[in-house]
This record gives structure tokens, C-alpha cells and sequence, in this order.
């Protein structure tokens, strides 16, 4: 039987960063400890450690993981061509989507940073860094366009972010609204926030 | 010499309330022991027990007293004339304000709500709906006179509060703009996002 090298491995380490940001969004990065960890996973404690020396690494490769997917993310998500409203909205889009689908891990990005050594705070901080500056350009070209009224481009795209992101903390599928219709909502509110012009 | 009965235990109860809300800030509430906190505030851990006998009355004392504090200034900063602009923009004004002199407090009423029993949370979630009930009536209000475009009160009023919240997240006086400067331009976003005619 042909068998993938290392997949025994792979399946213990996602589900290790599975249990991980549960545990972690629910209790705090300092509150969970690695046997916690371990026996929620169902396995030793030093099968953990093997890929996660540290609780520290742990959290470090969760925190990446998120980064580099959401940048990944708005990569696929980014239209090829299209004047600043349209990649605008494609951003809120993708923005919300992104986040919906991943509230806990979310959670632990925005909540956790506190606990990470200086350089690997500092890598975090410079790959959000590098995705605001998406927005910060889509905003600076469409008021440079004459499409976007903006007063000062840092501050509009932290509020639209905050504002964005701001869904996961009380938006539940399955209630009153769907994805889809709270991402239009915003949508047509991030239009009006930048008096969007063609929107 | 007249001296105000029980003002040595405010005292020490105010040094506790401000060490606890900068460690709980720093470290989260799980990290942070009593002992810890009797050491910072230079107090025998006893003396802490005596004003607060668990760590979560403690956190309930200061989460408590950071949404009774939101919302009384709210009360004072409340127009007693206006339409539904003046009042949307004075709740944004106090909002902020509120908010930018108490960065630790508010963090830690945030990210800290895990922490409370079950009955507790509910006391501290009813007193935060409450004030952005507030804010929905103004929404509502203004809705209803013609003034503003809302899609939705409910998904307003939370993109609204998130954003001017996440102020605190990026924002420190003394750098490139002042405390007045980004109220102001976050005013002018908030008028647009509802698409007020009169702003």
C-alpha cells in the first residue's frame, strides 16, 4: 500500500493546532498549558513537544499560519483588474469571509501577540503590516482616481479594518442573517464611509 | 486634623483597581496571582483579600465600574437638544474620548469577559447593551427622519462601535496627530458611513 511519508505526523500536527486554538480562544494563551493540550488531543505530552518544543512555537506557527493564509487569501481573492471600488469591495469581501470562517484563530491573533518574544512579535507585526498596506493603497489610488473621499488614509483603513474584523465578535451564522448578507451590508457601508463616487 | 473616614482603604482600593487593570492588561487575567498584584500595589496579600476575596470579584469590580463609567459619561456628553446628527456625533466624540484615556480598561473589558461567571457576564453584556442601545436609537431616530441611509440598525450600530473602539488599538497621543485631530476626521467617516444629509 502506497502510504504518504509523514502523514501520521501531519494529521497529529493539525490536530494539535485544531485543539490549540480552541483551547487558546477560549481559555487564554497563558491559562492553557501543554499537558492540557496533550490530553486533549489524546496524545503524550512529549509527542507535543516533538513538534512544538516550546508552548511559545506553538503559538508562533498558529499565528503564522493565519497571517500567511489571510495575505494568501486576498492574493486569490484580489480582481486582476478593476478601478479602486472594485478591489475595495473585493477586499471587504474577502476580509469578512476570511474571518468568519475562522473566529477562534482570529481571536487568539488579535488577543495573543503579548506573549510572543520581540522578533517574533515584530515578524507578526510586518506581515499585518504588509496586508493594511493593501487597503492603504487601494484607498490612496482611488483618492488619487477622484473616487474616494479620504481625510487620511491610515485612519480609514484601521476603521474600515476594525471595522471589518468587528464582525466576527458578535456575527452567528444561522441567525437572523447570513455571510453573505451582512458582507453586503458592509459592503455598501464602507462604500458610503470612503464616498465612493461610482459604488 | 478631620479626616475622611475609610480614606486609607480608597486609597488602597484605587492602587489595587489601577495595578490590577496595567497586569491584567500586560499579562491577562489568568496570569496575573493575587500575590502578584499585593506585591505591585505594596500590600500584604491579605489586605487584598479583605476588599476583594477572589480574583474574579476583583475583575467584575473593575469591569463594572469601566461600562458604569461609559455610561455616565454618556449621560453628561448626551445633548439635550438635536437632531439625530448632533447626537451621532457627540456619541462618536465621547465615545472616543472615553476610550482613548482608558486604553488598559478597556482592553481588559474586552478580552476578559471569558473570565466571569456565568451570572456576572450577564450583568456586564446588559450594561453594554444598554449603552449601544443608546446608539441604535440615534441610528433609528435619524433612519426615520429622513437624515440617514441605514440598512440595517443593529449591523450599524456594532460597525460603528467597533470602529471607533479599534481607536485604541493603533492610537497614541503624541505622535502624529492629536486626540482632537483623529476624533474629528473619525466623525467625518462615521457621518458618511450612515450617509447623513445635514452633517
Amino acid at each position: 500500500m502506497a502510504r504518504t511519508a509523514g502523514s501520521d505526523g501531519e494529521r497529529t500536527q493539525a490536530a494539535i493546532r485544531d485543539a490549540a486554538v480552541n483551547l487558546i480562544a477560549r481559555y487564554g494563551y497563558e491559562a492553557v498549558s501543554m499537558r492540557q493540550l496533550a490530553a486533549e488531543v489524546g496524545v503524550q505530552p512529549a509527542a507535543l513537544y516533538r513538534y512544538f518544543p516550546t508552548k511559545e512555537d506553538l503559538l508562533y506557527d498558529l499565528m503564522t499560519a493565519h497571517m500567511n493564509a489571510l495575505v494568501a487569501s486576498w492574493e486569490t481573492a484580489r480582481p486582476a483588474t478593476g478601478d479602486a471600488t472594485a478591489l475595495l469591495a473585493a477586499f471587504v469581501r474577502n476580509h469578512i469571509n476570511f474571518h468568519v470562517e475562522r473566529r477562534h484563530s482570529t481571536h487568539v491573533n488579535n488577543m495573543e501577540l503579548r506573549s510572543l518574544s520581540r522578533d517574533r512579535l515584530s515578524t507578526i507585526l510586518r506581515l499585518r503590516a504588509g496586508y493594511e498596506k493593501e487597503l492603504r493603497q487601494i484607498l490612496r489610488q482611488g483618492a488619487d482616481a477622484g473616487l474616494f473621499t479620504v481625510e487620511d488614509v491610515t485612519l480609514t483603513a484601521m476603521a474600515i479594518i476594525q471595522m471589518v474584523t468587528g464582525v466576527i465578535v458578535w456575527f452567528r451564522p444561522d441567525e437572523r442573517l447570513s455571510v453573505a448578507e451582512v458582507t453586503d451590508t458592509y459592503h455598501k457601508m464602507t462604500m458610503r464611509l470612503v464616498g465612493a463616487r461610482n459604488a
